[in-house]
C-alpha cells in the first residue's frame, strides 16, 4: 500500500473513543489524586478510573484478536496512547504496563499459556493488572552481559512441579498490585541456570499474584507519574507453576528484547502526546495573555518562532513515531530500528519541547497550577525508562549498526 | 487508506529506475565539473548529463498527467529527489528548478497556457530550462509587505500587446539559460500596478527566453552547489506576451505561495537524500578505518552513538518529509503547516548532522578528497534558499499559528 | 590588572567558610522540609537555618562595606551563591532575595534612607527578611511598556505623609515574611502618576512589615524551591512612610534595571552550583555502579563523553558568570552586557546540563531518593524567574545590540 | 591575584599593535590568494604577508623571555591570535603552527638545543617555518594505543651520528616549507624503538629542512584554510643528528601532550576569533539591510534574538578560552583540564554560532562575496585539527575523569 498518513475509519473511531474517554473519565485522575500523600495512596485512588477504562474495553481491544481481544496491532495502541496520555499518563501507564506484562505471554506463550492466562485480562471486569519484572536493585542495562557482569540477579530452580523465584524487582509498573502482594500476573525476568551463559540461563516466568513472597519494600518517589506505581519489591521463594515459563529455559532475551521493542515505537507516541498537551496549553496561553503589555504574546516573533519550532518538532516526532508502529505491524525489515529510533528520538524531544514551552510562557509556568510542569515531570522518564536510550537503546543501535549485513537504506526503501 | 510507509509498486519502479540512473549518470557530474574554474563553465560541463535525464523522461515524469505528463504527485517529485541528490545535487537542482518554474503555469495557467507553454518541457529531447524569477538583489523575505516596503521592485507594465518587464532578479536557479540570454521559460514575480497594495499588485509573467533584456552581472559563487548556476541578473526592457500573465494580474501572492509550499515539502527530501549520502560514506568510513588503533573505529562507543544518532535524525526527517509529501498530494487541511515544517526541519537537521559526521570522520574529512565537506556546502544552502527559514518559513509557521481559526490537531487528526 | 582568574585570599577564606557552613547547617535544610505538606510549612521550617546564617555573618558580610556591612562587591556573593546552592537552594535563595529587596535602597536610597532602612540587617541577629516587589498577576514582561499596555499595575498615592499603595503581586521571594503579613521591607514597583509614561510613572517605594493590608492569597505551588516562599499576595491600602520612595517618583525603571543587573550576574553563578552538584553526584555514581555489568559505567565512553560535556560547560559557565561579577564590581562598560549573557547562558545551560546527567544515571534518576530531580526541578525556574530569558532578558540584549553606539568589543576590549 | 578580566597595559599594547597589523596587513591575505588555483600557489602567495610579520617581531614577541624571545606566557598568544584570525586565518595559522613546531623544543629541550635550534626564530627575518610531524596518512587519533595497534608509524632509527627517518605525515602545517623539501625545522613524532611499548617507544626527532628525503605528495584540499598548506608528504631516509632528539627516547608522548595542552587553549581563541568577525559583518548587516521591508531586519525580534544568543556564546567561549590560557601560564592543577574544554567548547561553538548567523543574512550568506561562509570553512577545521574533539580530545578528558585523584573542584578552587 502506498506511503499514508491517514487514520482507517476504525482507527479515526478508536481515536475519538480514546478521546472521549479521556475528556470524561481521565481528566479526573489529576483532581483525584494529585492531594493524596503517598504514591500509594494516589495508585489506589486511580482503580476506578482503571476499571472504567477496562470496562469500556480499552484493554480488550489492544489485545490482539487471535488471542482473544479486539486489536488489530500496535496502531491501535498508538492511537489509543496518544489521546490517553495527552490527558493523564498515570491510568494511562498501568494499562499500557499491563500490556507490556503481557507481551512475553501474548509473544512466545504457546497456546495453552496464551488461553490460560490472558483470561483474566479479556473479561472488561475488574481491574486486572500486569507487570513486565524486568529491573532490578542496582540497575539492569547491562542485564545480558555475560560473566563476571552480573547480568540478572533473580533466580528461579525447580522444585517439583513448581518454580522458586528469589531476587529483587524495581520500577515495575504496578508490579505489587492492588494489595501489595503482587499484581495479576508478573513476567518475571530471572536466570534459571546459575552457571550459563545469559543466553541459556535467562527465561521468563509468569507469577500470579497475589503471592506471599511479594514483598513491596517502597513506592519509588518518583518524578512524575504519581498517580503511577512503580515499587521497589523482594521476591521471596514465590512459587510458579513449572508450566509457567514462557518459550522455555533460555528464551528470556528474546523475549526482553521483543517486549521492549514494541514499547519503544510506542514511547515515542507518549513523547507525542505530552508533548502536543502543553502545545496546546502555551499556544492558548499566548493567544490570550498579554503579561502587561498591549497585545498578546503570540504577536511577539520570538514567541511564534519558539511555538513553530515546538510544533515542528511534534510532528517530526508523530511522524517517525506511527511510522515504526507501522513497521512493526508489517513487519517490515527496518522496524527494530525504527523502533529504537522513536523511543530515542520521541523521548528526548519531548523534555526539550515542554522545557523550551515552558519558557514561551514563562515564570507563571513554574508553578503547579499550571499544566505544564507537571507535563515535564512525565515526560523526564521517557528517555530515562524502558530500556535508558543512555545504557540500552542507543547501545542496541550501536549494536545493529555494526552487524555485518546492515544496510542504511533498509528503514526506508526494504519497506516496499 | 491507513497510515503506511510502502512505496506502491510504480513508486518503488521509479525509486529504482531513478537509482540507477543516479548512479549510472548522475555519479560522472562532480568529475566532469568539478576542475572547472567558473560557475559558468562548470554549468555549461553538467548539459548532456541534463540532457540525459530529460531524455529518459524524469521530467516528463515528474509532470503530473493531466497536464501532459507522467506525474502522479508530488511523492513522485519526492522518490526522485532521494536518488538523484543522493548522487549529485547540481543537475537534479537544474532539474526542480525548471520543475519549480513551470509551477505557476501549473498551478494557475489557463489550458491554453499550460498547453502552449508547458509543451517544450514535455518532449523528452533537448535541454529545456525554465527559473523561478523570485529573489532579488536586496532580498525578498519581505516580498509582500506593504509600502512603505519595497517589496517587490522588479515591475511590468502593458504596452499593447506585450508586457516590458524591468527590474534584476538573483539566485533564480538556471535563470540565464545555457545561453546567457534567459532560461526556456521564466516565471517573473513583478509588480504590475505601481500603486495597489502587494495583494492587487503582484502578478506573474512568463517570459520566454532567449531574450535580449536579459543580461547576466554574475554566475554567484555559491558555497555547494558548484556546478548549478545562480545568476545575478538584469531584466531591462524584456517583452513578453500579453497573455503570458498567469492568473491575472495580482495572482502573484498566491502563485508564490503555491509554488514554494510544494517545494517547502521537497526541501526536506532533500536533506534526506545529503543526510543519507553522509551516513553511508560515515558508516563505511568507521568500519573500515582504525586511525592506528587496534579496531574499526565504530567499536568505540562514541563513534557508534554519533552514528545512531544521525540515523535517528535521518528517519525522523525522511518521515516527516515524506509525510508532508503525501498530505500535499492528499490536499489534507495539514498539508502547508507540514510542507513548512519539512523545509524546515529537514534542511536544518542535514546541516547539523553532516557537520556531526564529519566529526565521527575527523581530520580526514576537512579535505575535499572525501565527501562530506562538499556535502555540508550543498546542504547549507537548504535552511537559506527557497525561502530562508528565519525570514520566511518560521514567519509563515508564525502567522499560521496565530490565525483565528489555527487547531494544532489538523496536521495529524483531520486527514482522516 | 590582568587577566586572573584566582580569588584573593579574602575570598578564599569566604569560600571555605561559605563551604564550611553549608557543609554543616544548610545540609540540613532538606531533612527538615521535604516531607512538609505545604509550602508556608516548609518555609517556615528554614527559619533557624536562616538564623543561623544571618548570626554567622553572612548578610551582614554582602552588604558593601560603605553601607555598614563587610561586603567589597558582587564576587563576594558569587562566592557565597556557589558555596550554598550546591547544597541547598532555599535558604541561600532566602538570603540572596533579601539581598535584591534591598538592592533599590542600595543603589538609589538617599544616605538617611539607607542608615534608617538598613540597619535591621546589619545586626547578625534575628531573621530579617526583605523583599523586592515586581511581579504582578498577569506578568511583569512588559512592565515598562507604554499605554495602551497595562505596565505595572499597582499603584500609590499620597495621602497626607504617607504613600497609600494598592495592586497584587506574585513571585516575590519571601514577601509576606514569617508571619504571612509582609516582610520586614519590601521594595514595592508602583505607579506614582497614573497619567505619566512610564520612565515617570514607575516608583519604588518601600513598604515596612508586616502591615494590615498585605494579605496572602496563596504559596505558589513551585516545581522547585519547595522550602522557599513565592507568594500571590494583594497590598490593600498598604500605608508607607512619604519619605520611603526611593530615587523619587519615576526613579523606578532605572531601579529596577540596576538591581537585576546584579541578580542576572548572579543567576549565572546559582547555576553553576546545581550542575556543580549534580556533577559530583553523577561522577561518583559513575565510577562506582556497575548497573548489572563488569566495569563501573564510567569506562563506558558515552557515559565518559557526557559527563565531559557536562564539565565543560560547568566551567564555561562559571568563567562566563565570575568574569561579569567582576566586570559590575569593575564598572566595566560591558557589565551589563555580560550581566544578562550570565543570566540567559547559565540558567539554560543548567537545566540541559543535568537534564543529561540524569541520563547518565539512567533510570534511578527519577526517583526522589537520588538528588538530581530536585536540583533539575530548582534550575528549572533560572531561566524563567529574575526576568524571563524570553520576555526580559533577550530583549534587553537586543535592545543593546540595536542601540546606535554599541560596539561588540565593548564587552572585552574596552575593560583594558 | 583576584579574578580579573583585563589586559595588563602591555598586553593592551600587543592587541592594538596585532589589530593594527592585521587591518593593515592581513587584510591583504585574502585578496592576494583567492584566486590563485592551487594551494601551493596560494600559501607561496602568503610568504610576504608571513615575512612583515616577521619583521614586526610578532614571532619574537610570543617566544618566551628566557628563550630569547619577548614572550610572556600564553596570553600573549591569546590576545595575538584573537587579532589576526579575525582578519586572516591563513597566515595567522602558519605563524600559530611554527609556534607549535617549536613547541617541543621549547618545553623539553636542552639548553644547546634551544640555543641552536631556536635561533633562526628569533632573528625578526626571513620566513622561518617550523611544523609539527604528528599526524599520518591513516589516522593518529590512537597514537599512543599499544600493539597490536599500529599507532605511530613513522620510525627512526640510529646510524652512527644520525637518525634516519622513514613514514609519512600530513595535516602538518607548512611541513614541507616554502620549496616543498621540508621546513626549517620539523618535530617529527615517531618510533625510535620498534619493539618497546609506546611510552618508551615514541620519540621527538628534529629534522632540518630543506631534506632530499622530504617529498611532498599532495596538498591537502583542505575545505577552509585555503590559503594554508597542509600536505601528504613522504619522509624517506630523511637524516637528523644524534643531538637532535628532544628529551631523550621515549619521551615522545609527554612532548605531544604538552605540545597540544598549549594550543587546545589557543584554539579556543581562534574560535572566538571567527564568531567575532562573523558577528560583527551580520550585526552590520542586520543594521543596514532591509530585504525588501520597511525596517532595518535587527527591528524583528527573531533577528536581534539570533543576535544576542550568537553574541552569549561568544562571550562565554572568550571568558573560558582565555581562562584556560591563564591557567596554563600560572600553571594552575586546573589548566589540563580548561585547556580540553576550551578546544571542545570553543570549537564547535564557532561552527553552531556562525551556521545561525549565516541564517541570520540569509541567502546572501551562501554568496562567497560575503564573508560568512568563509569564515565557516575556516572554523570547520577546529573541531578536527590538534586532536579530533571527538577521537582525541574528549578522550582525554574521559580519562582525566576516570583518574583516581580527579577532583571536580580543582578547575576552580584550587587555582586560589
Amino acid at each position: 500500500m502506498p506511503i499514508d498518513f491517514t487514520l482507517t475509519a476504525e482507527q479515526r473511531d478508536l481515536q475519538l473513543s480514546a478521546r472521549k474517554f479521556a475528556r470524561r473519565v481521565l481528566v479526573e485522575v489529576g483532581p483525584a489524586t494529585r492531594h493524596l500523600p503517598t504514591p500509594e495512596a494516589r495508585f489506589a485512588a486511580t482503580r476506578p478510573f482503571y476499571e472504567e477504562a477496562i470496562r469500556d474495553g480499552f484493554l480488550h481491544r489492544l489485545i490482539p484478536v487471535p488471542l482473544g481481544g479486539g486489536g488489530t496491532g500496535l496502531l491501535d495502541l498508538a492511537v489509543v496512547a496518544e489521546e490517553f496520555q495527552a490527558v493523564d499518563v498515570n491510568v494511562s501507564l498501568t494499562l499500557f504496563a499491563t500490556l507490556l506484562g503481557l507481551m512475553p505471554v501474548m509473544l512466545g506463550g504457546s497456546p495453552e499459556q496464551c488461553q490460560r492466562l490472558l483470561a483474566p485480562f479479556l473479561n472488561r471486569s475488574g481491574a486486572p493488572l500486569a507487570a513486565f519484572g524486568f529491573s532490578e536493585p542496582g540497575g539492569s542495562a547491562n542485564f545480558a552481559a555475560p560473566a563476571p557482569a552480573e547480568g540478572v540477579r533473580t533466580t528461579a530452580r525447580l522444585d517439583g512441579d513448581h518454580w522458586i523465584v528469589n531476587g529483587a524487582k524495581q520500577w515495575v509498573s504496578s508490579a505489587t498490585g492492588w494489595g501489595g502482594k503482587g499484581a495479576d500476573l508478573i513476567s518475571v525476568v530471572c536466570r534459571t541456570d546459575p552457571a550459563a551463559p545469559p543466553d541459556k540461563a535467562i527465561s521468563v516466568i509468569v507469577v500470579e499474584g497475589p503471592a506471599d513472597g511479594i514483598v513491596m519494600e517502597r513506592a519509588l518517589e518518583s518524578v512524575g507519574h504519581r498517580a503511577h506505581l512503580t515499587p521497589r519489591f523482594k521476591i521471596s521463594s514465590v512459587r510458579a507453576r513449572k508450566d509457567n515459563i514462557i518459550g522455555g529455559p533460555g528464551a528470556g532475551l528474546q523475549l526482553v528484547e521483543g517486549s521492549f521493542t514494541s514499547t519503544a515505537a510506542l514511547v515515542g507516541v507518549f513523547g507525542v502526546a505530552l508533548m502536543r498537551a502543553a502545545f496546546e496549553f502555551a499556544l492558548n496561553f499566548a493567544r490570550t495573555e498579554r503579561r502587561g503589555g498591549a497585545v498578546p504574546i503570540i504577536e511577539h516573533q520570538a514567541v511564534g518562532y519558539a511555538l513553530a519550532d515546538a510544533k515542528t518538532a511534534i510532528e517530526a516526532t508523530r511522524a517517525l513515531s506511527f511510522r515504526a508502529c507501522h513497521a512493526l505491524d508489517a513487519q517490515a525489515p527496518g522496524a527494530f530500528e525504527l523502533s529504537l529510533q522513536s523511543k530515542i528520538f520521541g523521548s528526548e524531544t519531548a523534555v526539550r519541547v515542554i522545557t523550551d514551552l515552558m519558557r514561551v510562557v514563562g515564570i507563571d509556568s513554574y508553578d503547579h497550577q499550571l499544566p505544564l510542569a507537571g507535563l515535564l515531570q512525565d515526560a523526564l522518564a521517557y528517555p530515562l525508562f524502558d530500556g535508558g536510550n543512555m545504557g540500552v537503546r542507543r547501545r542496541q543501535l550501536h549494536m545493529l549498526l555494526m552487524s555485518p549485513g546492515y544496510d542504511p537504506l533498509t528503514a526506508f526503501a526494504a519497506t516496499g
